[in-house]
């Protein structure tokens, strides 16, 4: 039964046991690589006609073969044999029973190791770039909404507390920084494993005259891996890729909790468009942000993939040994929860109206204005340190007969200290907001400067994209 | 099409978005649940009937119903909806197309928050009990592979040098009682979530006058939970699970790190069944213990899941949130990892043969009777500091000579410290190993006194398991 | 110079280079196991007297030096060596220096690795008990801050939107609740790691005739390891700690977040004392909840201590390995985190303050009866289902004209559904909460019941407590 | 006492607790940032100078005094208020205590949240770019290892099984890609963090006509950051860091479990120099890798410290929260723990010593000419399955009779394949080793290639070392 499926049957005396077939298989989770598998075989076996490993028309055979497999598999007419044990099982079977014979020369100067290496390679550069696209139409898409609603006003925080003002599209730009660092780092991923391991075989290379830069040129790879071993051994980039996209959930974890807040009761700023709410099977009148909620939950999953990774190799000897055959299960766990997380949050930024009138309002207390007065101070000569006490003692006694510090009379200002003039009331929210210019602040000419750079980010081609995509 | 499915149609205007559909869906995860929440639903239901919130007729077709489904459920004739969002909607759906209108009565005085909440109690006692069911039959299966190789000496090791000897079984037997206490915290963790959370409604309980201890002692608790909001908020008995998961995982793990290097050529203490190991695609004389590298690998995913599932609750507000759906995916991860990754250490266990002449050989050198030289210099009254410095010395006068400490003539040693006797030359490993009997030594006595008391582990019902099986 | 410290100099011909010995190190972290490490020299050398391998008057000599030496130390008289690698080493050499001869024979049948575990056992006991009673301390503060404001009427939340409505209490007792779950934790891992190490030596045990039930005993054990190998490679009790002082900061983190939101101007529900709030360096009117975000900040640094232990185990092979010295760091930075949180929680608690009236105004809105208004047409004999739909169309018809549900005139909901009547207005939130009595639930006697369940937590002793106090 | 401290005494009625006073300190953590602190002061008064906001006497008075203190500090005169909460606090009260008034205009359009930011920044870049360096003297020292012990023969294993053979210097130089790799990682985030936060002020900069390119550029920052809220809530270059250390320290963790299990008595490949090892308090004859197993330790320490970081900024909304504060108890371990090992690593390589004739004797059985023997069959035209299978079966048969598979009689190998003729004889490791030379292979070609290469990645300065040293 299953005994000529082993490559190994040869040296075993005896079969593996049922329940270890099972416990072995990697076949379920790593069905999404075998597309790749096959490219990647193709250039394996285009690299042996050329140099001599097989001659042309077995060569032309094998990569007939291989497309003809490709294509039906995209055309979902091929299912895979449970009873083998991984994909490369099962590719060697289907080329064999078609080509015959000349279908067993295709494992020819290649491992198990270093192919189940290249399809994951060609699989984590197509698919990290893809992901970082999506980041990317996510930043535009909350750049677009940043300019639609960018005059209002709101308050800022720090500690949750009310600290000074600032602008609806600021606030909200804040996170396209946040996440086109991720989308960066992506990229920086990419490059760093743009190189294919094809060639390593077990661990040591081949003996049979190989050549490596042919495969990996023809993949689209930007070299061959440096070091055999390390071919075969390495995962650091999935390591280094469930970190970041970890830290890509933990950004979208964090807008999911501002907007959770903010579309609570009491603060009012945000609506959610029922589309993407959902209701209560007990209370009637419930409109929930779940989606928010659920992309927390799958930060919390990535952050565990990201660990689980770390753990996985952290003790590892080198060569091969089957623990990563786990990589995956943490990889397309972490990638998953970041393209449905994304794309979802894309649709959320779509549909998300601010609430202006419950911004502005919340600017009229909370002493917001309370900096500004300091501010006021130090440019009549003050120090800031003593402008800062004085503003602090007038907050306390706004605090004690219930006011807002800017509704404090001008005597009462000019009792606490004699600089405060008439011209103090002519610091208003607006008034502020517009000449904060500072580079990256909320004045009209730094939002606009933002939005160029930003803008100029989303559109020039990173060089990383382009090396990669050659 | 999905609007009728939604119980909070009539509040809505806009029906969910297809992409909030696929992201939002439970379904494919917590199907496992399902069997578990139609039982819920019966004890619900009883309970219902007997505080007349139903009629009996009601109570007794919803109860007939509810048994109808779960037999055809178990029987595989029944397939959950996909474009409903859980099983819990599944469930009433089924129930209404099956009933009518009383159907539409199932979901009185309870919210899906307690329902999910009580199906995953059911679901969590019962699994943790079948784990600990076979942690104990592995812990029977190496208890009885150490009876039966008990006899076998080798060099017990410290930082992977060798640093005494002791015998086999008691290295082996170590991993018993490992994993007893990993068995113990399973099932204190039980004991701790043995509470019925049905009744805690959304959140804060129901004003229709329920009995929630009739539906918990019907189910099995030992009592309702304690709080309504508690009810639906906690998952703490998940995080203690899988913690507790990873760290049985993680001795798994030791363990299968110290037989892959015991199976290593250069070590040869322990040999693998042919059914249990693989072989390479390309060395044709390979024999690999991919299972134990898969368990090790495992292992990390477990840790992962520990993390995530902390990460999952570490911020939320009380009452119930969505991000909590996620709970099932660690859960169940690291649940199966342990079920199967158990049941294969018991396979291992139950094949592997320890090779008795490479782990005596192995003792022949490392000095390993070097801390009896300094102990017999020690009944001599020589204080142990300095009958310690004396055989340092004799130990590296042996390096210098290649030979091992034991080797050297008695002369020499007398040279060292004139304690020394003809005597020095009983000190045979075997004759200290019998006489080691110190509680939890290697010694036969000692032995024989930890078989004892880990046979009357394994017998004796633990208190716990009665309390939850009544 | 530092040859001496080394007890092993016999044997090496060269000393340890500079930088291992700073890299090596452990005596910074370990020193406040000193005292313990004391205590179990003490009871290992009475032992020792005992069964005949020192005489009377060495085991007299050893045990008064050894009292000295611990009275000494409590005093701040002793200041350990930082050129000698560790507590032990430091041990030996104070003893040797003050006794003489006799004091090398102290580390007669003992190793450094079981001495470290034993100290660290007697501390782990101590310190967890310790962090118990602070646990139990914060219940009690919280437990009595509940009594004191249970008249007080707010929302309940779901997904942070207005759900229901409960009771000021019944919301905060939630956390007396979960707080006493970790309490059962902690006392858990303490009743499995009561067991004293003393005497596994090296890791096999000794063959010098030790009586390790002796020791045991007299250091208040409940018995010694079973185990020799396990007593020096056991990190179990460390790895379970840190996972449950994770889970209780978890809880401390989850409670600081709610705090921290309800202390918001726009929730405004809580107020936190002057003396408990940090002010900003720039803007006068702050008043920050600093300590509530550092105790969160410290819940994600006791996550990563849970991690490390786990990490640091995964992959050990039997005996001891060094890599343990580093599970100090993990346990006593989690630990510490864990003491100083909840002293600090405790006084959050004592000097915080609800404020009734905008808890009671955010009731008013949010439809927060609506549950109730369906409830009411179930007892009318509406299926649930069906009054969900009912009161879902009312809710959507408040929210059209902005106004609660419970505004809307009697006529509009016959129109909805003829079955509500005049008596329907009788539905008001202290009415109701009253009523809510199922267990768990937030009504007088429903609170009552939980106030004397949690009493009798807080009062009974544990059994544990009991077992290893004795 | 401490009223006077707080910069914020005017709006409180009650100062800090005592116990949030010790709870809420930064001090003792933080001291390390001071030197930064200082220097980001004078860049900032510098500023302030140019733009008008202080006359040409106070810049030169502040610049003066903060030169000055930066000097006494670097001299060690000066020691911190421990009562004071922080850094920042200190250095503007050591400022005002010299100078006198003009002190208090220090703070003017700064918070602390922009001064914090900007020193870790700095001591980040620097700290990192240190590390980097670091690193690259390990890879130097273990390149020059290799070159020196190039020429040794050893198995290569996989799954910890001995597959084929390879040289010592092909396997060593495995690590010198990785750590290379782990190199690249740290600058790109340095590169990624070169922005200046000063500015930022408490969250929305400032309206007093600041320059922050001004201030970045005197800093040697390459610009500075893009956004005033990002610039005080992000931490993703110490995320970021941290899971780059873990992985580094997981990379030496694996380095170091090869060299534990090369230097254990059954391997005997390495030997390690007394004055990198220990010995045992009891077993005379003990000489223990523990450096290596520290290193193991730290590892698990770093990944803990990783998943600290990731979960202190899960689910913080935007501007400053005081969690953050906990950013540098991971940061600052993790650093910790990358130094010191990363340069103990390196007194490692370099007294190590290579056992070359246990590793060429083990090299004898194994059957690790099998893959060569396979390969021959393939350059006489077999399939490479079947002569897979051929050669399995080959080694069956010697396994059968204990000798390896390259002792079979010629004639025998004929039995099974015809194919095999007199030239088999001449597969010798040697022989075959030189000859492997596909890239990255263990031939002498490919090792002069590799070579080659890592000499420029080495010798080539990184063009961002060259970004952030300008």
């Amino acid at each position: 039964m299953k005994a000529p499926s082993n490559p190994w049957a040869g040296r075993f005396r005896e079969g593996m046991s049922d329940r270890l077939v099972r416990f072995n298989t990697s076949l379920p989770i790593e069905t999404r690589l075998f597309e790749a598998d096959v490219r990647a075989s193709m250039a394996h076996v285009s690299m042996l006609s050329a140099t001599g490993l097989l001659t042309a028309e077995e060569g032309a055979a094998l990569e007939r073969g291989l497309g003809a497999i490709r294509e039906e598999w995209l055309a979902g007419r091929i299912e895979l044999d449970p009873e083998l044990e991984d994909i490369h099982m099962n590719l060697e079977m289907l080329l064999t029973q078609r080509l015959g014979e000349v279908g067993k020369k295709v494992h020819t100067a290649r491992s198990r190791n270093d192919q189940q290496a290249a399809a994951q390679r060609i699989f984590f550069k197509e698919s990290t770039l893809h992901l970082a696209e999506r980041v990317k139409l996510l930043e535009r898409t909350l750049l677009d909404h940043c300019k639609r609603h960018g005059h209002l006003v709101m308050p800022s925080y720090t500690h949750l507390q009310r600290a000074e003002f600032t602008s609806y599209a600021h606030w909200a730009s804040t996170y396209v920084v946040m996440l086109d660092r991720d989308r960066t780092r992506l990229l920086d991923g990419v490059r760093r494993a743009d190189e294919c391991p094809l060639g390593g075989c077990a661990s040591t290379g081949s003996s049979l005259g190989i050549d490596r830069w042919k495969t990996a040129t023809q993949l689209g790879f930007r070299r061959p891996t440096m070091h055999s071993i390390d071919s075969v051994s390495d995962r650091d980039y999935l390591v280094e890729f469930t970190a970041h996209a970890a830290l890509l959930m933990v950004h979208l974890s964090r807008f999911a909790e501002e907007i959770i807040i903010f579309t609570s009761q009491e603060f009012g700023f945000l609506r959610l468009a029922d589309a993407y709410c959902t209701g209560s099977s007990i209370m009637p009148q419930k409109k929930n942000p779940d989606v928010l909620e659920l992309v927390r939950g799958k930060a919390a999953t990535a952050m565990g993939d990201a660990m689980s990774l770390l753990a996985l190799v952290k003790n590892l000897t080198l060569g091969y040994n089957k623990d990563v055959q786990e990589d995956k299960t943490s990889w397309f766990s972490a990638l998953d929860a970041c393209v449905s997380s994304v794309d979802i949050m894309s649709d959320i930024v779509r549909t998300m109206e601010p609430v202006a009138h419950r911004m502005r309002e919340a600017t009229r207390s909370g002493h917001i204005l309370a900096t500004e007065y300091a501010n006021y101070l130090v440019r009549r000569g003050l120090p800031f340190r003593e402008a800062h006490h004085v503003v602090g003692e007038l907050v306390r006694k706004a605090e004690d007969r219930g006011v807002d510090v800017s509704e404090l009379e001008l005597a009462e200002l000019r009792a606490a200290c004699p600089h405060f003039a008439d011209d103090v009331r002519e610091l208003t929210i607006e008034g502020v907001i517009r000449g904060k210019n500072s580079a990256g602040s909320c004045g009209s000419e730094a939002m606009a400067r933002l939005y160029d750079e930003l803008e100029s980010l989303l559109d020039e081609p990173k060089e990383n994209e382009q090396g990669t995509k050659t």
